[in-house]
């Protein structure tokens, strides 16, 4: 037994396997087809679905969802495509990492695997995905690359492969970089007044738990200890003009349970990030906190 | 090949599995990193997603399913996790029942459970997971207990570990009772002019068929044979001011085609209760009726 | 590595696996429910979920589904449930095909198969499932052949078992018809002026690109090349006797990406058929498609 919230000791004892994400839903066929694909070509092969349901051509937030995937995900391949793209001229590329965890990265080189593959010891070696890529005349058209490219080149790969087959080596600076989880993309600064600092909102959960580009650490040298009180302004999504909203206070809790109804709480959450959170209700609705990129501001003390 | 309704007979002749269910749904990664836990901890075990979209924080939801489930599922272990007091002192506990089925059913002590070891033999012997739930500080936060809690522990279970190592004993009749199902909670009471039972909704499936604590043989008390027709109105949700609708008939069928355009019916569902139904249709939202807890009443003759 | 958007080659080398859709949803256990019984019965077989998010009842858009998949499945046995008819007299059936891909296809005979049959080579017996289909009284209702009679039909057949103790053989030309993809169905048909083509919507997915039945080579004998432009309008859904809407222009390219800002385009899809798309956003809801069967009228040359 594991637990304490760190990831399992052991990421290479287990069978390999393939971890898929996508934007492609579970409405059609898309995901169950390259299951199948998956299935032909590397049988032994355990498929985990991280979600496909990755909003529709947003690259900075698949490459969230398997930045914050990857510690704790074994031995084997990344499967990731979220790609507006397709069929233009922008790479498909197999990024090897140094480890723990999956040993290569499959995608498209639109900064959708870069993050994640930092967080897997970083890119060791890069391939551009050339194999199977010439399509002739009257072949259906080249929309499906997660079918046709990058799920045939997951499965040689998950099977012991030699990666040279799939095409040419290519140097691992001159990838896509990833982009920036949201505004300031540095991470946090400091207001114009001095008071407090200015966060990027990193991702909203399916609680509606907003989780903030600010670490515990951080809040502690604002002068907030744990248990202690913050105040905290939802500023704008990035590029609006509109006024900020009033100050409100956010105590800083261990657990959901701990905050009384509509109380706005502080939580270091699974990912070690510090939350804006409400008990059983979703504090980024109540917030008026648009998404990833909402910048909030926070500063020590109690709010009105 | 089994069929006619009934589970299959040998429940104990398969590879274990787990079967895992919560109010995670599939939009992040949180379903995809618990399989990734479970296949690096427990690698021979299939992991079946029964459903992670119960509405989130709705135990009594979460329970319902999981006694629905029940019945079907071979050897292995149950994985539930529908825990809006995660972080909090409420127990994490893994429930060893006598079978047939799965042998462990692991999760939060808040009513998530009981209900589905009550159809799976009953509570034979109960764990307080502790193991695990201490986090050094600098850690991640405690609330994702799926991940670092219950996962861990259901693949120590289901790979034959000795169940003392999670945690002391402790006794069964101390857990947490399961909420009820809906109101009246005992099950169909009579109306107070004795013409007929007031009954509560127990489910409103994705088609629209609301499933009453109701069963079969209670209508033929009613005066209602198969084939023959009810009176039925929707009183209220619980606690509601709000006035009857009027009596509408209902006819009970044994098959969704066999009614008309509109017409209301009965029909002994897959579960073994009756439900109101229509063809092709949603009976819950023709009737208005909110979700479980709803309160129908029910007499024998038509409506108008 | 196979590539090129052809289906892999040897689709026999791998284990069996039975590929499962429904119009179940996930919001309720009964997929779960069905891998369960799956698993006791045919513990070595592979369930790969196609989808099960077809529109409820929509028997011509599972049947879509299912084609358009088949190409891609490797040995052993299709599940599919869209089911209005459940209970009633409509047959329960299992088609063996010639293949490649799986050898059989079990599900309703009320049209939901037969397309994807023909994919696979053709039906080339079918079986009237009759085991399992007696219920005795006091036993849940017939409204979940998914778990009761299909699912132990698939795992029975994907296990090697005897076809004929499943029930009779039944000729094959007495299934039922599948329904016709759009209107019209037999394929384009000529405007009344003579100056273009009157074509059917067959799919809208999830990315709002809509495909139509209309394959390249009939494109271009509408004197439009790779790279050119041709004139679309959206008639109306079938029935409706709404005015049709303006031409617009539509290019023919060969990714999304060549597209500017709002551009209609067409583009061969990986099934091989003419879409109308955009860039990145939903084609179908700026044309306002309904869906299939919305007739398109395109000819040669630009719109306004």
């Amino acid at each position: 037994v594991t637990g304490s919230g760190s990831p399992p000791g052991s990421r290479s004892a287990s069978s390999p396997a393939i971890f898929f994400l996508s934007d492609y839903g579970t409405a059609d066929e898309f995901v169950g087809v390259v299951h199948a694909v998956l299935h032909l070509l590397a049988p032994a092969a355990l498929v985990i679905d991280l979600s496909h349901h990755v909003t529709p051509f947003d690259v900075g937030a698949g490459a969230s969802l398997l930045e914050r995937s990857a510690p704790y995900l074994g031995s084997g391949a990344v499967l990731a495509v979220v790609d507006p793209g397709v069929g233009t001229d922008r790479r498909a590329v197999a990024l090897g990492v140094a480890g723990p965890g999956p040993t290569w990265l499959v995608g498209p080189d639109n900064g959708l695997l870069i993050r994640g593959a930092g967080v897997l010891g970083g890119v060791v070696r890069a391939i551009h995905l050339r194999a199977g890529t010439d399509r002739p005349p009257g072949q259906p058209g080249a929309t499906f690359d997660g079918r046709d490219v990058f799920a045939p080149a997951a499965a040689h790969l998950v099977t012991g492969g030699d990666p040279a087959r799939l095409g040419p080596d290519i140097d691992p600076a001159g990838l896509v970089a990833a982009e920036p989880v949201g505004v300031p993309a540095a991470g946090p600064v400091r207001t114009a007044d001095g008071s407090g600092l200015l966060v990027a909102v990193r991702w909203v959960d399916r609680f509606g738990n907003a989780q903030l580009a600010l670490e515990p650490d951080t809040l502690v040298r604002l002068g907030v200890a744990p248990g202690g009180v913050a105040r905290v302004r939802v500023r704008s999504s990035a590029g609006s003009t509109g006024a900020p909203g009033p100050f409100v206070s956010a105590r800083w809790v261990q657990a959901f349970g701990e905050l009384g109804p509509g109380e706005l709480g502080l939580l270091t959450d699974a990912n070690g990030w510090v939350a804006l959170v409400l008990d059983r209700s979703p504090a980024a609705t109540a917030l008026l906190i648009a998404g990833p990129g909402t910048e909030v501001e926070i500063s020590g003390g109690p709010g009105r």
